[in-house]
């Protein structure tokens, strides 16, 4: 798989195809005055970068629809349900209908459950109770919270292992455990699912994802992503 | 909330709007020749029944589209994973981000889990090993299932309670967990989910709540609903 | 027709039917918190109009596409085309392979071939040559087209006469020729519609129309035409 | 450009880009099971030729959106409008609001025109008119229409010339005036457009395209192709 990205504990991002370039872009946009693509300029000559950037800015977004992505991405199923809203991607995923899903679950670390409330000006990042989180408790959580995993798994294995049907033996597996896709869209909707999932009110899972895959844009169409960034919406963070 | 039909155990759907009418289908259809609805017929001398057959007939499906219904539904979270690949429908879900998920979780009967291996053609509704299932080794899971989802509340409030993010306390939360949703179509794309989980290899929970759908389309466009059903899709099981 | 208000010389828009409201606008919102509506409030004591307004502004617009509207247009087959690029409507339109296209196409008005070019920041409606056009000149060739009218019409009814194919005698019908179709869409999609479409940038005369549509949007979603119009997008010109 | 092949009398389809293989469509569909794809076989020892035929069978049809096609298009104006009204696909089109259409218009052959009533299932080609059409009227017609071109041609250019806004002069054009366009859609939209455009009730003109975008599809994907002929929908006609 070609520019695999390990994301989170146990995910990934993988390029699996790409179609299309930049300069397609512009022989799209160019269509309504019968003319192609010609060159690309330097800042002392500005070519065709001038004409991209004007689409752009002014939100002539068929062009874009002409080039596209495919990737394979590796999530929590929490995570999948935020990224299945997306009614413009394609998708196939793994089914635990078909097979059982493999014992993998995210655990998030410490530092991510302990986001200080003032710092953030996310809502949904906010704990529900007034108490202050020591980070004692959050240890103590997470240990809770992979004991749960644990249980889940020996109530699945035993159900699977007794003859319950596989697609209600998977009633016990919680949101975080992993699953597999595909997904294909073209690169104006790629670029609207970053603006939804790079934002800041995402939640930072997804945006650790979103991430991932701006790094394949920035690859694959790097005039288009240049003009992305330049409208502030990108907010590289580090993954903890 | 009209017409609301009670789901599996927690689960609803509800109407909450509909619009359009077979008589706006035909409607539609006359654009085409430039005339409107004339009037339905009688077995005798059929009037524009013959119309609304052929286009569903010869699949000319754009005139169902001036139709549809809004509704709310109530599924445990595994069900809307499934619903939520239609990507035709809109959809708005409550979300754990923003308030904790209601502690109730899908607890299957114990007939629903013993379905027969060899009654059914539905290769996904098979156990996974080999033995045979008991009705005690059935009942026995069902109460580890359900002490498990005990466990899995406790952990989630407990991180609620100690100031875990509510959207990562909810990590530990079953896919068994209900939520509920308003979800809008229009006629042709209700059809078509339909189509894909009335079939009997949609799993058994999806097609409870596909029947619901599938009443109130019967109530509110019923001489399309008599061309759905006269193509044999529908099959209508006894909910348990 | 309820509603039906004339554009252009033989065109009209008319509402056929609408569905959902502002304030299910809200209630599909709610659904995140699993809230309904409460009520609209007073400028001292505001009420779910700020929850209105916080989502049009933040584009969270998924409880948009809980309403919507169907309407019947008939238009020039140069704004159809124009109009059925917007790809997230559904169209019913009549065909000149089932009937003759009845002798109507739209003539301008002198006033809006005499656009001044420096008047005019829209390239696009500057005239191609370099020449001040006069109001002689205007009449003239405005005689021009409606004699070219006059003679394609003649050279249709003489193929469909002697036996021509319906589909094959419109070879010869003019852009300018009228149209008739059912469209529908939800609210969000209409609204997109209506950015692109009441922009000083859209051609005059699908400006026209999309000026009566958003006068139908006015009546049934008034708190969210307001949030629409206070963006600075709605630019109503009188019609000449 | 790629493949181009020439279509009606000024018309053409070509090749711009494709993305995707027979090979990545199993390899999508084993999402679902976790595994890859394998190998195709031998009519002995046949291999994933056999889940391809399985999924193209039984209408799992995701797999078939992760590959696709961008190409080129010089159609007539009417066989466009038949083209847009596929919303899954992406257009950009050569505009009359920006640059004068070139004086090219779609003449159809004395054959074609001829198209014998009886012979025909498809009422659409059917003339209008109750008389019999000689060659004689034929050729008259054809004379009359070609004579119509030059006049709406005349029209255009007077008013382009003395200063008409080019979004107006372009009001005489007929239907039959050729444009061009790029347009991108994934494979499984792409096999949608073929079955309803080279199906026999789809006007002749616009399934010479279908046929065009055919061996486009034949020459990319192989496999899926041979399944989708063995669904008999096909109907190559050979062009007049």
């Amino acid at each position: 798989m070609l520019n695999k990205k390990p994301v989170l504990d146990y995910g990934y991002i993988a390029l699996v195809t790409t179609w299309g370039s930049d300069e397609e872009i512009i022989e799209a946009a160019r269509m309504s005055t019968g003319k192609g693509f010609k060159s690309w300029g330097t800042p002392e000559a500005p070519g065709d970068e001038r004409l991209l950037s004007y689409l752009y800015k002014h939100k002539h977004m068929t062009p874009f629809e002409m080039c596209g992505m495919t990737l394979e991405a590796k999530c929590p199923i929490f995570v999948f349900r935020e990224w299945h809203r997306h009614r413009t991607q394609s998708f196939n995923e793994m089914s635990a209908r078909y097979i059982p899903l493999p014992d993998e679950n995210y655990l998030p670390t410490i530092d991510r459950c302990m986001v200080k409330k003032n710092d953030s000006k996310n809502k949904q990042s906010d704990g529900f109770g007034e108490n202050v989180l020591t980070e004692r408790q959050t240890k103590t959580w997470l240990l809770e919270l992979s004991e749960l995993y644990k249980h889940a798994q020996h109530v699945y294995e035993h159900g699977l292992d007794c003859g319950i049907p596989k697609e209600l033996a998977r009633l016990s597996v919680p949101v975080a455990r992993y699953s597999r896709m595909r997904a294909t869209a073209n690169l104006r909707n790629w670029l609207q699912f970053l603006t939804l999932r790079m934002n800041i009110n995402a939640q930072w899972e997804i945006r650790m994802y979103a991430n991932a895959v701006g790094d394949l844009i920035r690859q694959c169409f790097p005039r288009t992503w240049e003009l992305f960034v330049s409208d502030g919406i990108v907010n590289h963070e580090k993954q903890s």
